[in-house]
């Protein structure tokens, strides 16, 4: 085994501490957060797909803040997507995005092929409708991780065969 | 770098796949559980500190099941005990419990002097009311890994000095 990929798997051990971590702070946080409103939860109506989708942002922000401490900074939105879908989705989810595609306008399209958190389920289109509650997470971490890259954006996800996802990220420009 | 430390580091690699993934599930199951039950939340009064306890206590099943996978029976519950702290610990936490203390009746009290879920606080006796907070999972992980070996057990944390932090885990003789 080379030196480098020794390296490669210590770094990944260091991100897997930080995942876990954030990810119990965010659960402690989220549970103690909902004590003080459950009195006006009528008024708020925060929906679980938002709640998690701000967890994961939070998660995404705090990982990439990590991840990149030690990188060189980007040339554009490219360079960052591509970061994104090979170094910080093989940390969280030990492999890259299989595809990705972009209309140079904004518009990216991140395809992964057998996603982590959808391996669970029997594959096909038997839990279909299941599929949002375990994506909105990951929504967050992506658009969590590009905020903190300076990049604003809308992500959604998709699904139309398990365990297969299409993540789409929208560039806000300002 | 020896053959057997690649193999370890592989094998830990394993473990936080599953620690991540079993997480995640436990976070959306608890959300959409939540939305069921909210109307009756006034007769249930669920605290905090028991659905952490209860996340923790399905994670921590989960998980023994994937690492105790390949291993040889235990010959006793101290035996369970000792796995626990060294190869258990060390998979979720990246390090062993620093001691083992029983008093040979079903009594056992796991130290350790840092704990990987209070050093993101400062040390010392600041943020000390804020611990529990931060145990209820734990407590819940060594319960459920117990239960899965066929312990049954109550699991309580205590802290005196951040990041230092004690179990108790009382089993219970059926």
């Amino acid at each position: 085994m080379s030196e480098n990929k020794v390296v490669r798997i210590r770094a990944r051990n260091m991100a897997d501490d930080a995942l876990f971590e954030f990810l119990h702070m965010e659960i402690v946080a989220h549970m103690y957060k909902e004590q003080v409103t459950r009195e006006d939860i009528d008024k708020e109506r925060v929906t679980c797909v938002s709640t998690l989708e701000l967890m994961g942002f939070r998660v995404g922000q705090g990982l990439i803040e990590r991840f990149t401490k030690d990188c060189p900074t980007f040339k554009d939105d490219l360079d960052v997507m591509k970061f994104l879908c090979k170094d910080f989705w093989s940390m969280i989810f030990k492999k890259q995005i299989d595809n990705l595609r972009t209309n140079h306008q904004g518009t990216y399209v991140l395809q992964d092929n057998k996603f982590a958190l959808l391996t669970q389920f029997s594959s096909g289109k038997q839990y279909l409708e299941e599929a949002p509650k375990y994506l909105a997470f990951s929504c967050g971490l992506i658009r969590g991780a590009l905020s903190n890259l300076g990049l604003e954006s809308v992500v959604t996800a998709e699904v139309s065969l398990m365990p297969s996802c299409k993540f789409q990220v929208v560039i806000q420009k300002l």
